[in-house]
């Protein structure tokens, strides 16, 4: 893995932007949920793609939070970029902004992370280059990404609590310096 | 709290079947990851409905697993129900199985966990009943919902770890008793 | 034929739960029927599947009833079971339920019959299992399914209408015993 | 009822094209009866509106039948036409056509009656125009038309079978000169 | 080109009827532009079908105006037309009008020109039939498809202005004979 | 008209992302052209909400060119911006490009003009800001936009072609100098 491709996370930024229509929104007249859910899917599947230049799958959706409905009207931006890979998966991060253009009101509405697998041709996994993070926000979403990885494996009884070290260390050390 | 109305878990128990049809399917003939979560969006917030008698909306998708993929065709039959409420919040757990009729193959293909708030009429959060697991696996998702909210609340930076005792406990647990 | 499988009509039921969003709703903020038509056609092709374990197409609608409008927001219960099979051809019943579950009301708002052929790999019209009923609900659905099929085929001019002598039965008997 | 309004059947004529598009296929590429359903509802709505010049509602799908499969890429043509008026109720009468214009083929694919119901602004039922045949196809329609609204009321247990006179005469006259 | 076959314009006459539904609406519950625009795609790309019998892909949309806004609940009445055809594509003209049946409002909202062109089996473009007009009304259209012609091709930048001399006809004509 | 409020064009710059998806496919597998142009409506529409800060209508589609067709599972980057304001009315430019991420290939495929109302709360015509250009692309578009209002002002026979001066020219010129 020492010749593993090195690729800048920057180069997988994907936005995507959407506009509520009636055909999208609840019976409240917010957008439903699951139509959200389909959007994070779709700009993070093809900022999956960038990073790898692959046909990608979604594995995992890992945490999509609702901080305050998004009404009908509302412009939606989505930018997603990969956090960090791990052989033939990569994590993304999505920020979704809700904006009322004729109001100038625009709000920080929801956040999330999903997992894809690159596929070859034949359909298998296949290896994806290493990501390098640069700016601190990028380094931050990047060493998260192995807490939140070792949580998804412990979640899904594929790895041992005690062996989720990156996982542990947060625990910990909040013990040894309460605050 | 203590006259909280109570409400046996099963009463929540909501069943949905799909078809996969070409307009569902990705690139390579398989269920779209969004489609899948807008029919799971969907199914989780009846249930909840059912259990709060309310209007109901997504506070949070916080694991959703894809096993493997659905093909075109396939019979997708989703099972979901509340696992355990807390104040105006409740969880709801949803199986996922992919079924091809013609060649009698049926697998389990996905797994979520959600989570929805309650509102009034006037689109306040409010109070639900309390949920009451009856059967082995109904307890043990109970149990398990105390330890996925400390972690919801935790990486929403709106809990601290040291003071997540449930989370902690799954780690500490293993650290005494290494196998 | 004496050696034709033979399948209990229940291994066919098929629930299926749609909830009412405003992208179903014609002007009036009700179901749009032609939606109600689309849900009724697949979980009614998902019960033929079952008893046939073949891939289906729709050979007719037989009839659909609107006993009411069903509202937006409502949650749909739909409960599909075949009645009786035809050599390559399976009659399917379906009860539809709207509940309105925050005000506690659930109605029964349609009722249809549709009938279905099942195709082998090739796209021919194959044999089915006979379907044997075992509740009087179901020996009752699956009598009458004998005088739908004749009024289908003398509606469709395939069959004369002296021919029909199931369907002339509820006439005569009708007129021998008049109230 | 004397002076009851009186309008042409042919003022109710209406057309509708529509091409088959992959997002409209089942898993063999054929068109989804959901989806000619959905389409049936719409052309017979308008049709039923502009005889009665009311907002209409879907009171029952009589019958469609299926003669054969429509393919992706398929032109459609549906032509709807009232055949008579009950009251406030009208009956609808389509022909559908599936034409493969490249290869110059078009056939007749399908045939259906639905009912519709007038309103008035207040959402109740108000009466509607008598409707005139004048052709010997629309004549034909309109004498069917009772025996099938006859057959309507009997199976929805609102008619005895001994008082649907136009419907037993079929079979009567049949047994007095059978063939 | 002797030879080359000859149609008359009105055999491609197709007519498309659609109901405005929720689903189709903007915020201010008007049909959206882009719903419009996809059924005026669908509605010409028949008619250049009809025309050339032939796989036809969109070339450029011409112009769509906007006269008025189109309600919910319209039925929206859209008739396409072969204005003249250029070796391999075909100018198609539609009109829109829409209407309020239950108050007997029928107005012209749309009118837009499309270009396809016609492509054979292996996907290359082939020769269409000539299109020729006979009333006034498909006579004006005639002569001025190849003015629009000329200007999609000077607005391309695929002819120099100089050369667009039907174009041009249309500023000398209007000098010399100021109004 | 002095005090009116200026803006630059580049603050109304708007991207968006979409996935090719078998429910967006024609019958050769190949990006709808009506799918395309509801998207370029939708990204139109919110530059023209940025640059105004209001609810906006389409007027007009004034030119959409397919130059290549887009295959199913490409990206689509459609950049709109403004290019120019005409008191209540702003005429968009966007371009789209398709890419392929396996193969690394990536097209220009469309570009659009689409112009835009602005409207009060009372749904009525209200001025915009004037737009300014920077860039030489911006002051080339801006140029352009007066030449292309002229005819679609001609077009729609709301100005008679001698009093087109702006769209004149580039005919005048040309024959002054021809190449």
């Amino acid at each position: 893995m020492a010749n593993r491709k090195q690729k800048s996370v920057k180069e997988s930024f994907t936005t995507m932007t959407e506009l509520v229509l009636p055909n999208d929104t609840n019976t409240m007249n917010n957008l439903m949920g699951g139509r959200l859910m389909h959007w994070l899917d779709i700009v993070s599947a093809i900022s999956a793609q960038k990073h790898s230049n692959r046909i990608v799958v979604t594995a995992s959706v890992d945490n999509i939070s609702f901080k305050q409905s998004i009404k009908l009207g509302n412009v939606i931006t989505m930018e997603a970029q990969v956090t960090r890979s791990f052989n033939t998966s990569m994590e993304v991060h999505v920020n979704v902004w809700a904006e009322d253009i004729p109001s100038g009101t625009k709000t920080k509405s929801n956040e999330a992370f999903l997992t894809f697998v690159a596929l070859d041709q034949t359909g298998s996994p296949i290896d994806v280059p290493e990501a390098l993070p640069e700016t601190d926000k990028e380094i931050s979403l990047y060493e998260g990404a192995l807490r939140r990885r070792q949580l998804r494996l412990v979640l899904a009884g594929r790895m041992k609590p005690h062996e989720a070290k990156e996982l542990k260390s947060i625990f910990n050390l909040d013990e040894k310096v309460p605050e």
